[in-house]
């Protein structure tokens, strides 16, 4: 098991840490890879690398389908974070196979910030 | 593999089930905990088990995403709970060490009653 | 590790693969089977495999939610496919026991094509 701190610094953002990741299981042993934020306000998600725009878009449907000032009954704000995070998921499983990340040609993995800017952890598994 | 019955009350309901879960795989040995639910019209979800406002939310902004009330092809009553089981899904996994779930503060983990009530099964892996 | 090769016929399309996959994993050992697909503008899901009009209910729900036609920063056309292939997910795992697929009575597993036909690749690693 290990860890990564990932500094967040916009209220809503698309953190790519595919490289950190990449780094931190380089050469080591398993075949699948778990990734988990422990939080209730962020998500993990796999899509693309390539044209940052994507990742834009993403964003931009989410706040269109759980707008941020709806009249939500839980009064801190970022009821909309937490419904978001729960549509993206907090937990995600990438095959590993000699000592790298199996990710397809234009995947990368992102850190989904929707109540930020703040500190997050991501703890790594390998099975 | 263990498998818990977890007994719902209403059509929609986040019943937690963190407790009755942490009570199941105190001591075990592993470092993944899997949970899953055989079912279609529900899911499994992990998010704020603090203020249950949020829960609220969740299944409130489900309902207007996915309304129980649209013309669906699926003649039985309950296509909405299919799609919202879709989008929560049915699997979660959480880090385990020392014979402890890792969640986190704020996290607990919920199965969402999208067409109860029922008795609906989760099943345990630890890995 | 093992990989499959899904074939999809139209833009949007929700392919079983169920009967492929208990064909490639019966008989063999681990107690989970992961799947993933490696793309970015498809999903794999696990929901009802009796009444068809599920999955087309579930894909045109998905269309309401997040639709192919508004003006998305990404420009090649399939942001859309991106998004909705971020809400379904590309990994799913399912609990295996006795070399047997554990899916519930009405579960199946389905291969989410939000921008074909192309061909898929499936990733599988019995844990």
């Amino acid at each position: 098991m290990f860890e990564i701190i990932v500094k967040t610094s916009n209220r809503v953002e698309a953190k790519n840490i595919t490289d950190e990741l990449e780094r931190v299981v380089r050469g080591k042993d398993g075949s699948i890879l778990h990734l988990y934020t422990p939080h209730t306000t962020c998500g993990l998600l796999i899509n693309e690398d390539a044209d940052p725009n994507v990742m834009k878009d993403i964003l931009e449907a989410l706040e269109r389908i759980v707008p941020g000032n709806y009249p939500y009954k839980h009064l801190e704000g970022n009821a909309h974070a937490h419904i978001k995070s729960s549509m993206i998921g907090c937990s995600i499983m990438v095959p590993f196979s000699e000592g790298k990340l199996r990710l397809g040609t234009w995947q990368g993995i992102f850190l989904m910030e929707f109540d930020g800017p703040r500190e997050r952890k991501v703890i790594g598994t390998l099975v």
